[in-house]
């Protein structure tokens, strides 16, 4: 079997598995990104969530890396209520942390080459511990602007998403025309020139084919904090 | 000029230029890592920090996108005190943000095959809202709780950073003697692997060939945090 239609029966045979994550669906504001790329024959997602905001509950013994008392008291995927946190907050008896997660897609991709284009993760979250062996350490004010906060997230974090999806649906139109069969040398300088041209900001550059460049970026920040996107790559044809 | 030999002058120019981190050098707990890593021929580092704390101050019209008017109150690659962080946030007039980020490093491969082992970021972080347009949001008990867990996140990072070089430095050794040449198709098997196992938490396993798989666990843990670490590459040779 070559590798094309090795990939393609991979992909069919993970699209059609149950899927296992709690919610057992894909999130409403991926669905169409999700779907754009599992309508082009060289991707496939694995895994995706549109954004959260979750309010956590670690067991009094459990460790950073224990995670086996953790306890989700709220989960969202839409902005929240300050009066649901409170709510939520009753019910924690260890240490309850309010997170907000970005965007996370996994991307499988049939060629290395497609890899230069793909898969996403957002480096802009919030992690706040609220309640320390059940007692709320912060006020109900602080818990109001926090939400806020996250809501905020929430907000951009939609616009990402859905400029994402044009930059994305764009460089697959280009790929499309001109790139069926793409000259190696041109993907070589492509790809060299992540490394040397790190101070652009170009907007449209850092969609598609400079995504590896925006997550470069990253340690160049003075506070880490990049709004771009970084990759997951997990192509096929090492 | 080959492709080794232009890896080696563009290693080079790399190395031999002057460091244009704000700190101008590497940071103490990783440089053991850092020349782990330049010490091999397939392998140089690009940037890294080892952790540290931080205290942002965003000025008042800053959204989260703009960074111009955000100001560093406080940074520490070590273990933090209290009254420094309540002596730097008397400075803010913004928003100030309390953060804790853990290792970051970028690595260039020579070889698609040498970015398998390679670089790293783990996804174990902080980030606490503290104050609102210059005004304390939160009590003086609650900063003292968060610098306690900033400083055990702190300590758990070196753990990591130790666990870290060591599962680098076997793997490399390992590869010495037995990968000078390593047939692609078993390259091939081993990338398969990772899709297909996920559930193994060995942690032998989780250092070297199976980061991706570290890496694509993140969505199916419950709560996104996941204690091992993910993959930034840069291999020359797509």
């Amino acid at each position: 079997m070559d590798r094309s239609a090795e990939f393609r029966r991979w992909k069919a045979q993970c699209l059609s598995k149950e899927d296992l994550s709690r919610k057992g669906s894909v999130d409403e504001d991926v669905v169409e990104l999700v779907q754009l790329l599992n309508g082009r024959e060289q991707f496939f997602t694995t895994s995706s969530c549109a954004g959260r905001i979750i309010l956590l509950d670690r067991g009094i013994n459990g460790s950073e890396v224990q995670k086996q008392n953790c306890c989700w008291l709220l989960v969202t995927h839409k902005p929240c209520v300050k009066d649901d946190v409170i709510v939520a907050l009753k019910k924690a008896n260890g240490d309850a942390i309010l997170k907000f997660e970005p965007l996370v897609l996994h991307v499988q991709c049939r060629q290395l080459q497609d890899a230069q284009i793909l898969a996403v993760r957002s480096t802009h979250g919030l992690e706040v511990p609220l309640t320390h062996k059940g007692k709320l350490m912060v006020t109900e004010e602080y818990i109001n602007f926090l939400i806020k906060i996250a809501n905020q997230k929430m907000e951009e974090n939609k616009k990402r998403i859905e400029r994402f999806y044009n930059c994305l649906q764009h460089a697959l139109e280009k790929e499309t025309i001109s790139m069926t069969s793409y000259p190696k040398e041109k993907i070589k300088e492509k790809n060299n020139s992540s490394y040397t041209h790190k101070k652009k900001r170009n907007p449209e550059k850092a969609c598609g084919k400079y995504i590896t460049e925006e997550n470069n970026k990253e340690l160049e920040n003075d506070d880490h904090d990049d709004p771009g996107i970084s990759v997951t790559i997990f192509p096929e044809d090492y």
